[in-house]
C-alpha cells in the first residue's frame, strides 16, 4: 500500500463499486452474471439461481427510534425480494445474519424476526441460514436472497432497446417524504419528549418508508400476460439514477414525460407542506421499492389496461442523451442525483 | 411485544440460534436443508447448490490494530469456504458485502480487497455481487458463498453412526493461541508505542489466526480417494463444541484419545509459556478451521497414511456420553465450552 489517501467520498460509492469491480475475474462457466445487475446469475441445471445480497446497519439505513422492529425485519426481506423481483426472478430462499448490541433483549429479536418470518411468509421465501452474532455497535442486518427463473425469462438492466416504452410500477417519491416525516417528528419529539408525533394524515407516506412492498405481485402478472420485459431495475436510488443504470447497460438514451410520472396525493401534499418539489421526490427519492423497465411495443397492449403500470417514456438512442419533457413542454436533461451514504 | 426482558446472555448464541430457528418453516421442497448444518442444501437440477453466510465485524471478530487488512480479506473468504467444505462440497461463488466507515481510504478498502481477491484466486470461486455501504462505526465484512457437490457426495453433522472413526486434519489450538500472543503484544504496545512487537519465533501460531486456510485440499483429496465422510463440521468453535454438534446431530456419543489429538510444537510451547494448558487450547481454541469428520472404518485404509489427517477417536452411543480417554488412562467427559462472543 502506498502513502497515497484517497478518501472514499471523493470517488463516491457507485465509483468505489466500479473500482473495486474492475479488479473481478469471473472464472467459472457456471457464473453467468456476476456484478452489475440487481443481482447475480449462476447455472443450475436447466433453470438459474439469481442472487443478491444487502447490508443494512443502524444509522445509515435505518434509524430504531421511529422504525418498529417487525416493519424492519419485514423491509430488509423485502429490499432483497425487490432485486429478485427487478431480475425477472421468483425467490425461493434467503439467508439472515444479524449482529446485535446488549442493549437487545431477546423479545426484541423476536419482534424483529416476527417481521422477518412475516416477509418470508408473503413472499414464499423459506429461511435457510444465516448468522448471529454480537455487535459492539448498532443493529446490522444483513441478508442474501436467492431465486429462481429460466435463463429465458430473466430481464437485465442491459436489454432496452430504442423504441421501447418505459413502464414504472405504482407511485414514486412517498418513501422519502415518509422519511422526511420521521425525521421531522423526531427532531420535535427530542426537542420535547412530551410531544406526540404528529403522524395522522401520513400513514400512507410513512407506511412507504417503513414497510415497503416488493412487487412480486407484478412478476407474477407479467409471467401470466407472457410479458418479458427487455430490461429490468428496481427503483431504490429514484427513478433518474434507475433511468441511468438502464442506459449504461443498454447504451441508449431515454426521453420521459413528466405529466406521466406517477405520484400519490399525499405525496404530493405532504411535498408541498415540506417544501420539496414533488416531481424532485418522484425522480430522486429512494426507497420506493417499485419496478422500473422496458417493453417492446408489440407487448404494450397486455399491459394497457394494468391499472398499476404507468407508461412513462421510451427509449431513444444513446446519442439523443436522458430527457424529460415537462408538464409546460420544455425539454430538460435529467440528472442523477442518487442516494448516497458516504 | 410483552415488557419482559430477556438477556441474550442469559441464553447464550447457540439458544438464541435454537429460539429463532423454531418458529421457521420450510416451504419449498427446493430447500433440502435449512439451518443446523455448516451450510444449507438447495436444489439445482441433478446438482445441489450449498449456501453459508457470514457476519464480521470490527472489535468483535478482527482488531485492526495488529490484524493486517489483505490477511482480513483473505480470512473473511477462507471462514466462508471452510463451511462449504465442511459440507463436502466445493465452493464456486461469493457474495461480499462490506460496510466502511471514514476513517477507510480507497487505498485501505484496496489492500482488504487485495486479500479477497487473492482468496477467490486461491479457491477458485468467483465474486458475484455485494454491497457495498457506509459504516458509523467500524468495518462490517458480510460474505455469502455458494458451493456444488452432487447430492450424494456432501456430508451432514447428521450421518455419523457408531463404530465410525472420528478423523480432524491439520493441528488444533493455534490459532487461539496465536490470538493470546497477538493481545500481548498489542497491550505492550499500548503501554509503550516505543516497543516494537515481538512476533519473531511466534509466526505460525499468529498466521494461525490471522490468515487461517479452509482445508479445501483435503476435500479434493477425499474425492480422489472416493471417500465420502459419514459425518463433517469445520472446527470454527473449538474441537469439543464441533464434537457435541456432531454428537447431537447424529444421536451418537463419542470418545477421543488425548494422546491422539494433534498439536503443532510452537502452539504446544507458546501455550505453556502463558499459562495454558496445551489441551484446553486444542479442545477449545476456535478458529482453526482444520475439517473434523467420521469415516466408516471400511474407509481407514485409504485415509491410514494420510499425513495430515489424524484418527483421533470413534463413535459410541448415545448413552456411552461425549469422552476423552487421558493420556493417564483417565476418562474424563468432555465439555463443549465454545467460543462466545456475546
Amino acid at each position: 500500500m502506498s502513502d497515497k489517501r484517497t478518501e472514499i467520498g471523493e470517488i463516491g460509492e457507485f465509483g468505489l463499486i466500479d473500482h473495486l469491480s474492475e479488479k473481478i475475474i469471473i472464472k467459472h462457466n457456471s457464473t453467468l452474471r456476476g456484478i452489475g445487475d440487481d443481482a447475480a446469475v449462476i447455472e443450475a441445471g436447466d433453470h438459474v439461481k439469481v442472487v443478491t445480497t444487502d447490508l443494512l446497519l443502524e444509522g445509515v439505513h435505518f434509524d430504531l427510534s421511529y422504525a418498529p422492529l417487525p416493519h424492519l425485519g419485514f423491509k430488509a426481506v423485502a429490499v432483497n425480494v425487490s432485486d429478485i423481483a427487478a431480475m425477472n426472478a421468483i425467490p425461493k430462499q434467503i439467508t439472515v445474519s444479524i449482529a446485535l448490541s446488549n442493549r437487545f433483549s431477546v423479545e426484541a429479536v423476536d419482534a424483529l424476526y416476527s417481521g422477518i418470518n412475516a416477509a418470508a411468509e408473503h413472499y414464499g421465501v423459506d429461511v435457510i441460514g444465516g448468522d448471529t452474532t454480537a455487535s459492539r455497535s448498532g443493529l446490522v442486518i444483513s441478508i442474501t436472497a436467492i431465486g429462481d427463473a429460466k435463463k429465458e425469462q430473466l430481464s437485465f438492466r442491459s436489454g432496452a432497446k430504442v423504441n421501447d416504452i418505459v413502464c414504472v410500477t405504482g407511485d414514486l417519491g412517498g418513501a422519502l417524504v415518509g422519511l422526511q416525516i420521521l425525521e421531522r417528528e423526531k427532531q420535535v419529539y427530542l426537542a420535547n419528549p412530551e410531544m406526540t408525533p404528529e403522524l395522522d394524515g401520513f400513514q400512507y407516506v410513512t407506511g412507504r418508508q417503513l414497510r415497503p412492498e416488493a412487487r412480486m405481485d407484478i412478476i407474477h402478472e407479467l409471467r401470466e400476460m407472457e410479458v418479458v420485459p427487455t430490461s429490468m431495475i428496481d427503483v431504490s436510488d429514484g427513478l433518474a439514477s434507475e433511468l441511468f443504470h438502464i442506459c449504461k447497460a443498454s447504451g441508449v438514451g431515454v426521453t420521459i414525460y413528466e405529466d406521466k410520472l406517477p405520484i400519490d396525493k399525499q405525496t404530493f401534499d405532504t411535498a408541498v407542506e415540506l417544501n420539496l418539489d414533488p416531481i424532485t421526490c418522484v425522480l430522486n427519492g429512494g426507497e420506493d421499492y417499485e419496478l422500473l423497465f422496458t417493453i417492446d411495443q408489440k407487448d404494450f397492449s397486455k399491459l394497457e389496461k394494468h391499472p398499476d403500470i404507468h407508461f412513462i417514456g421510451h427509449v431513444t438512442k444513446a446519442e439523443d442523451g436522458k430527457l424529460m419533457v415537462t408538464k409546460s413542454g420544455t425539454v430538460v436533461s435529467l440528472k442523477a442525483q442518487g442516494w448516497k451514504h458516504f
